[in-house]
This record gives C-alpha cells, structure tokens and sequence, in this order.
C-alpha cells in the first residue's frame, strides 16, 4: 500500500521501516528532514511537506501531541487535500477531547479516519512489536489492517469511534504508572525495614506479578539511572490527558491525581530528562531515602 | 515430619491436607473442632489443646492474626511448652510489630521462630501451589523446607529477621489492592466513555498485564458478585498493616492511604461480607455508574 | 473617573453600581444587552460594543473566564483602541498562564494593565464590601485606587508583576474549597458518632475558626439546600487553575488534587446547578450519610 | 472543690494552677514527682500516688495518651477506690476506643465519668482561656462546671455521652492540621510565582481566614524555627486517632489520610523534635522550595 507517514521520532522511524520492510510504499515527512534520511536509505521517499504525504492511499500521523497535530495537519488544512477513499490513521496518543474534535472534522469533510495508538517503547516499535489499540469504522479498520499488521504483533480492536482507542490507551498509560508508583512505595516500605529493593522486585515479577509492565519497571527502577525510554514530562502530559478525559467524562481518578502530583514533585528536584519511571524517587525521597 | 498445624480456616484446610499427602504427620487443632474432623479423615490426628499441637517437631501457626496468636500462644504460654529443637513457622499475615515481638519472644526462649507467609487464594492452598515468602535463620528454613515444599509451589527466601517476610507480604497484599484499584479506576474513566469494562480487561491481561494479579481480579470485577475469596474487612486489616508498618519504619504510602479510604467507604455501602476486590465499587459509585 | 466596564453579571452589577454611587461615569457593556439597563437607570450609558467601553479612561473587565476574555478582548482587538494612557483592570479570576500572557500584550501595546481579583460573594460585591487583590506598576495601581476604594472596603497589594494577584486569588480560593472539604470530613465524622453537624460547626465556628469563610459555609452546609452563590462548575473551574499553576510553576497540591476528584464525583451525582459548597455531599455520602 | 490533678506536663500545670487559683482544693500528682513542686509552692499538695489523687471529690486526669490512663488508672484499679460520689474528668486528647472503654469501666463501678478535652496550647492553658469540649451526664457536668470554668474561658457541651467529647476534639484538631496543609500549599504555590509567604499570610489572616488558627499557625509557618507548643510525633498521633475513629465508625476522611502521609515524610526528614506545623515544610520541599 501507498502510505504517508508523518512523524518519525523513535517511536516512527521504527514503525515506518517495518512498513517498508513488509513492502509498503513509504512517502515519510518530518519537521526536521534529516530524520527521514535514514528511511529513504530504506527505500522510503522523502516528501517535502507534509501534503505531499497526505497524498497517500494511508496516511499516518505518528505526530507528538494534540498541538502538534493541529498546527501541522488542520492548520495545513491537510484533510482536505486527501483523496476521497484515503484513510487517515493518527497513532499518536492524543487526548480524548481532541480525539473527539478530529471524528467531526474527518466526518464534515468525509474522510476515514482510525485512532490506532500503540503500546510499547522504541525498541518495542523496531522489531515490529506493538500492541495497537484501534478504533474506528470496522471498513476503514480492515482497509488498513495490513499496515497495523507490519507494525505490530497484535491489534486490539475497541470500538467504532476512533477516540475510544484513545481512552483505552491513556486507561493502560495510567495502569503503567500506576504500577511504577505502587512499585515504587512497596519497595520504600521494604527498604525502611532493611528489605533490598531487588528482593521485592524479584518476588513479584515471578509470581502475582508476572508482566511485562512490572518486569520492564521493575528492572527500570532496580538500574536507578533512568535513561529516558519515555520522558517524565511526556508521562506528566499523559496523566493529564488521563485526568481531562475523566474530568470531562464524570469520572474522579484518585490514583492519576496523586501520580500528577508525583511527577510534579519529580520535576520541581530536576528530573525532567529522565524515563518516567524516575517518579519511584519521589516515594524514596519522602521516606527519607536517596 | 512430626507437624502441629493451629488454624484450619479456608487456607489452613489446605495447606494442612497437603502435608498429609507428601507423608507428614499431622497434629490439627481449631478453636471450633469440627474443623478437624475433615482431616483426621484425611490422616490427621486432632489435638485436643494448642498445648497438643505445640508438641511436635514442626509447628504451623496459621490463625487469623495477631490478637488470636496472642490470646492462642501467647496467653497459652505454648512458646514454653515447645521442645528445645522444635521450629514454629508463623505462615499468618500478621503485623510488623507483632512479628518483631515474636522474635523477641522466641529468642528469649530460645525457640526457632520462621515466618512464612503465603501467597494465594484457598483454591490455590488446597492445590498445593501456594507462593511462600519465607525469613528466618538458614537452619532454620532448612529443617523445614520439606514443609513449605508440600504447601507451596515456590519458597520465597527474604532475609535472616522472620519480620522481613511479614514486610515483603504487606507488600504484595498492597500491590494487589493497587491493582484491583487502578484497573477499577480504568474501567469507570471507559464506562463513562461507553467502553465496556470487558475490553479494558480483555486489552490489558493479554499485553502489558498478563499476569495472575489482573487476570484473577479482572475477572473476579468483570463477574460482579464479588463472592468472597478474601473477605473485605480482611483486606481493610491488611492495609491498615501495611500503613501501620509504614509509619513506624517512616515510609508514607499515599496509594495505601487512599486504598484504605475505599475500603471504609465499601464497607458503609454495606459490602462487608464481598470479596475485597468490591472496592472496585468504589471507583465505579463516584463516577455516577453501578 | 470615566470607566469603562465590560461584564456585568451577579458580581459586576453590583461593583459597577457602587463606581456609579461614588460618581463615577459608566459605560458599561454586557454580551446580553438587557443587563445593562439596570445600570442605565442608575445612571450609566449602555455601551453598543465593547470597543465603546474600551474608550474611557480606565476599563474594567469583568468577564467570566480566560475564553471569554480571549474571545471579547483579544480577538476583538480591543487593546489596540484603548486610549494611550488608559489603564485595563482585568477583576475577573482568570488562570496565572493567561494572566502572563495579558501582561505581554499591554507590554507590546505599551498599555497599563493592573489585576485586581476580588474575594466576596455576589451580596459582598453589591455591598461595596468587597476584598480586593491588586498587583500591576505602583503608578498606575494609584490610578485607579479611587475606583478600587469605591468597589471594596481594603485593597491587598500584591506585587508589580499583575499575575501575582491571579497568584494569590486562586490560592484564597483553594484555602476556600479545603475549607469546606476540611469541615465536611469533620461532620461526617462527628455525624457517624451521633454529634449532629450544628454542633460541629457551632464550635468551631466560635473559638479557633471564627473567620468569615468557615461562617459563610459553615452555614452553607447546615442549610443544606446549596443555593448557588457560586456554582459548582466554577469552583471546579478555579481548582482546575489552581492545579494549572501549581504545576506550571513546580508545586504539587495534594489537597487541591483531592479537591478536584471531589468536584467531579459531585458533578457526576447532578450537583453541577449547586453551590460548589455542594462538594459537602461527597464526604457524607461516602460515609453513607446523607 | 477538692480536686485530684493528675498529669503536670505543659498543659496540666498551668491547668492546675488555675484552680487553686480560683480557690479550689489541688491534690496533685505527677510521675516524675519534681514537676509537683512548683504548684505546691502555689498551694497544692503533692499526692504520693495516683491512688491518694483519687480520693478527692473530683479527680481530672490530664495524662499523655490511652496507654498513660491504662498503665496509671487501669492498671492501678483506680476507679474501684474513688468515693462512690466522686466525678472523674479525663481532659487528655484520648481515642474514641479508649473513651468508650471508659464509659463501660465507669458505668460496672457506679462512677461519674465526664469527658472534657481542651483546645488551646500551653500559654492559653497558663492563661486560663482554654475552650473546653464537655460530654457526659448533666447532673455531673453540673458538678465540676465551677472547675471547667476555672481552667477555661468557655465550655462548650457536645452530649450525654463521654465519648463525643473526644470525637469533637479529634475534629477540631484535623481541622488545625488540614489549615496548616491548605496554607502551606498556598505558600508553596506562591512562592513558585515569587509572591512571598509573608504576603499570602497577611491577605487571609485579615480577610477571610481572620481565625486563631490561621493567625497563630500562619504566624508560626513564617517564623519558621518550629519550636514546639505540640510537638509534631503528638500530631501524628492525633491524626491517627482521627483516622481510627473514622474508619470504626464509617468514615472516610481523605484529607486526615494525606495529612499522615506528611507527618510521616516530616519525621522521615528530622522534624520529630519540632512543632507539628513544621509538617508545612513537606509541601515546600516537594515543591522544591526550602
């Protein structure tokens, strides 16, 4: 298939080669072109805006944010551009109000449009083997399940309205942190009573707790460096989607209001360069420990 | 072995039945005996006192907590009844505190003390595959092993201090209640979303959260009935455990106090006698949904 | 002075009628045109556009939000047709982000621009009995004193930068809600021991918080009709920009957070027409009181 | 009135002075005997024992906590060797638990038993102007009105039984703790925006929070030394009543659970020998402030 792929940070460079490995066409666009390069070494072609890609009989928007989006696509009036049967899938994990708003200007124009946000971190996404949530009309889905099938190992199809994708996927980004959090105290409570946080780790991932979300945490926390996979900032900007999406929805999320203010508290002692995961040394920190 | 077994409640019943199968000797006593009629079935012989049980070379102490140990052991004076080389294995969820005084108390006497809490609901005891955290002095752990070998399918050793095994299980009761809050808390931000809690469940203990703590809880939140496997006020204990040992080590854990908010809140709705998974409820009530 | 006054709702009437009472001249401009006419009869002139109001020597903007004021004063231009040495009091209780931004705009006009929040309820406002915050440039703060002195009984300066006082407001206005919350916690408990709730606020209300805002609500709660003084949905709006500025600029608010998942369990059992005192309810009913 | 004092700590001295002041009858007793001698200059008699305290016609106990009464008065079998007429006033801030215990224990032996907690630090006890909760049968209260009012400057009656008294008292002093959160996260918001605490104290304590709580705390977070009128492990004991008394009776009380969460930070971070308000520094330091 023709594809248009805009946004090629480490999450989409991966998903756009295992695109063109599975033989799909590749008309990738960044902001900054050196990225799209290495692609194009791949076979990819380089456009020179993001219209160009939006040419495509698929078109992927792998973009950062709700801003980003509507600064490159609906400023650049992109929808209207597309071909009448192109179908527009955004993967990126956007909120689920804006999520909203891209379902009534997609329908006003006429265009299909997928909400396929995935789950996994960049080397996750390299070796083609993302969960993706998807959600959408089922036609426009199975139009573009060969592309989902090249990215990913599994589909996780949740609804016909693309933004329900989006409140699944920002549910599992909140169940993440939810785990790193209660990690996290369970192993402050173990370290004040001389218990090694690696004793309490290796427990629970061979037994209640057998998961990839504790394991890969688990592990992040016990490393303590907290080389960023995922950012904190960008795990603060997802816990805040998480508590607008309940907010607007009618539902208190008391656990996602004390990680908000755990990563705030992780930022205010400067480790906003860090994974995510760092917010485990709030827990520590306030029990007195470093 | 020769094994005085006190406690044959839900979990007890089967864990003592298990050790009767791999050829131990079984000395039972219940505060209400017909209890043990089932297991003198099974082999076992039924002690008519505590004092009975406290005869033989093993000793398992599976009450319900500290208070019945205390009113049971302590007030008995049973610790001094015990042979020289006789090894009591406390498999109870008890408190810290109570399990450092228990140290106390057997080194006063000069009697093996282990803890060995377990891991598991009562189908999992009665299989024999319980998870067993267990601490104590090496030597002691060893002349027991074939013990915990009988009741569990995994031993888990923590450290020297038997408290250190009452820490790590607080732990992991604590974790458990997180994670039947966060998928709870998940499913009502879907709900209000007109995501089914089915979808949530199905997504999360297939990819990130393929674990026994999800599986068995998503499902037990999915059933609805809440059929008491662990009795809510049960749970309630356990966390006021968990931030009872937090506080005397000097570890705030915000999750558990929220945890234990739910909790009081489940049961002035009157789901005392649901399974503690019923907080999920809780979530589900706040955000206008049953 | 000649006053421009944009927005005349239940606080707005009330403060321009008090400019009007110590002869000043309005002209006073509403989105719905009707409300203005109360004013005429007193004495003002009925602007035709807000441009009109933005004429005088000193306008006042008391429109409902950041949006509001976005969409009216900003989108409108207005800035740019204010008179060169015009002073803008912006009194509405806008976020601390907006508030920065209004300060660069005036900057790049080269127009005054004072924050003036005012605390006080509709009937505090009518009374001219108003408190009011103020922060802006010390010369043109002096300005409009006399019109500040007319609609209130004291005027807290609080620094030359205009978005402190944004600062400080919604601070007053948290310390509000954790007041209401911090009582209704304490009625729950004292309601489930069979002290009735009068008795609660009775004494409190008479020996350590005898302060207006326990009084205020304290009687709010007794009452228990929650007739709007000032809605729910807007106090979940200030706490909303409480938190946005707590973590824009690095403070966790742990009692804010609360705060909120408290406002949205009220909205979602339909209490969005109420008094945001009105979050009283969540405390009693999660005890299972009513 | 003969009155057996017992328990000559910062508060009970100045308590006790009081009284013979007023021209009553002190039989005084303390554990550490030298702190009897200073009020027996004044005109008391040092009691040898509690026992000898106990024989006057009305006997106060103001002694540290639930454990202090059990080891002196429980223990002691006390209440068997009152006169039959004589009224025991229990002034310390003790659990509902314990104070229900009380009733029974007072109730098998025939004894009047009144509960009259007090509000007030050190210097308002000197001072004579403690207010003082009451709770137990008229016909007793009646008798040692003359005593409440020689030790304080208002009583204020809260029911027949004993117990309510305490639970009132545990509220008052939540409500102490959750204005010195709700300030201190005010402060910490503030200064985040370089507005000075100094400003934010200064607004609410003449506006809105004109109260001796906010005035005397507010005073006390700027000083900043802490030095100790309660000293903040007494604080966390109280909030641990509060939150026993919530969960035994059905109440959660969210904000009294977070408020622990800090005192356990606090004191995990040295604050132990200071003033319970320095519980303010955890919201300054998870902001990054100092």
């Amino acid at each position: 298939m023709n594809v248009g792929f805009l946004g090629l940070g480490a999450m989409g460079s991966g998903m756009a080669l295992n695109l063109l490995k599975a033989g799909h066409k590749v008309i990738a666009w960044n902001r900054s072109p050196e990225k799209a390069q290495a692609l194009v070494a791949e076979g990819a072609t380089a456009a020179q805006t993001p219209q160009e890609a939006f040419q495509a009989d698929a078109i992927i928007t792998m973009l950062a944010d709700d801003d980003t989006i509507a600064s490159v696509v609906l400023a650049g009036d992109l929808l209207e551009t597309a071909k009448a049967d192109a179908v527009h899938i955004v993967m990126a994990t956007i909120s689920v109000g804006f999520s909203k708003e891209l379902e009534r200007l997609h329908a006003a124009r006429g265009l299909a449009y997928v909400a396929a946000p995935v789950m996994g971190r960049p080397d996750v996404a390299t070796g083609g083997d993302l969960n993706i949530l998807v959600a959408g009309k089922p036609e426009h889905i199975q139009k573009v399940q060969p592309l989902l099938d090249a990215m990913g190992k599994a589909t996780w199809p949740v609804g016909d309205a693309p933004h329900k994708a989006n409140v699944v996927k920002l549910g599992m980004n909140f169940l993440l942190a939810s785990a790193i959090e209660s990690m996290s105290e369970a192993i402050a409570l173990a370290r004040r009573n001389d218990v090694p946080a690696e004793t309490v780790v290796e427990v629970l991932t061979n037994t209640l707790f057998a998961a990839p979300a504790y394991k890969v945490y688990g592990s992040v926390i016990l490393d303590g460096t907290f080389k960023p996979g995922f950012k904190l900032p960008l795990g603060l900007k997802d816990i805040r989607l998480v508590l607008a999406a309940g907010e607007q929805s009618g539902a208190p999320m008391p656990f996602a209001s004390l990680l908000r203010d755990n990563f705030i508290d992780a930022l205010a002692h400067g480790d906003g360069d860090k994974d995510w995961a760092a917010i485990s040394k709030v827990a520590l920190r306030r029990a007195g420990l470093t």
